[in-house]
């Protein structure tokens, strides 16, 4: 997958002033708790921190100034496992089918290559977020594990959890 | 597996008093880089923090007040993965063979029962440690995944990580 972000569309790096437009994305996706692991009732504060801070270094995708997506990008493990990525993706619900979720993952992997990531794991995919499931397998992701019931989903109860993983 | 302390033994959990033995069993293993996902550096601190601190309840297991092996146990992930623990055990080497990680495994299963979770998964077992694999495996857990290369083992160079689950 070649870096291709679609005409009009930037992926630069977040900063601060991003949080407002960041959070606005987030909060109705961690509220409704189906794809992340983050208590519903999660504050802003909270999940920005998970979000952008740490090890996270988190990127915004806009148009016109207006931001379409976020995603994170960090190592999955410390020492030995060093090598192995991890990121995360959210999109604004207006924005979706743009294949802007796409130009993220593109940029996300050429960021790790670049960064000597030798791997991307995605260590939670909810078993039914089968749109993010079809992505990641059309962008080389392979499922890895099965964690049995491993997600209690708000309307569809205990669901399995995917590990996903590909080499870069 | 029911909660069976060899005679002799007790279980108990650690407070800061026993940080100084707990990092005289953590120390060699970090330092060795052969199991656990943590730079090789580690300072005392970081490791101490990591064992015991956060959401992690440290235990360990004695032997006329001298600590044979600890382990912590914790929620796996937040939100809709409260549910599923995980924990990490750690020995004193002139103590194994005395059975004291699988007294402390069914301690760690025990209690993560008692606590309302309902599996445990071990994120990152690494593929080269099959003592433990064969003593998680005979406890029950299955491998639920197996991540390619995940880990760069020091002498064994990249080798598969396992992801290991078992229901509670």
């Amino acid at each position: 997958m070649t870096l291709e972000v679609p005409a009009g569309l930037k992926l630069r790096p977040a900063d601060r002033a991003d949080h407002a437009a960041i959070w606005s994305i987030l909060e109705p996706i961690f509220r409704a708790g189906e794809t992340y692991c983050l208590p519903r009732e999660v504050s802003r504060e909270d999940a920005l921190s998970y979000w952008a801070g740490g090890n996270h270094a988190a990127f915004v995708l806009e148009e016109k100034a207006r931001v379409l997506g976020t995603y994170f990008l960090c190592a999955n493990q410390q020492g030995g496992g060093g090598h192995v990525a991890n990121a995360g993706f959210a999109t604004d619900p207006a924005a979706r089918g743009k294949e802007v979720t796409r130009a993220r993952l593109a940029h996300a992997l050429e960021r790790a290559r670049a960064e000597g990531f030798l791997a991307m794991q995605f260590n939670f995919v909810v078993s039914t977020n089968t749109r993010a499931i079809a992505l990641w397998e059309s962008a080389g992701f392979e499922i890895a594990g099965r964690l049995p019931q491993a997600f209690l989903h708000p309307a569809e109860g205990y669901v399995d959890a995917l590990v996903m993983y590909r080499r870069l």
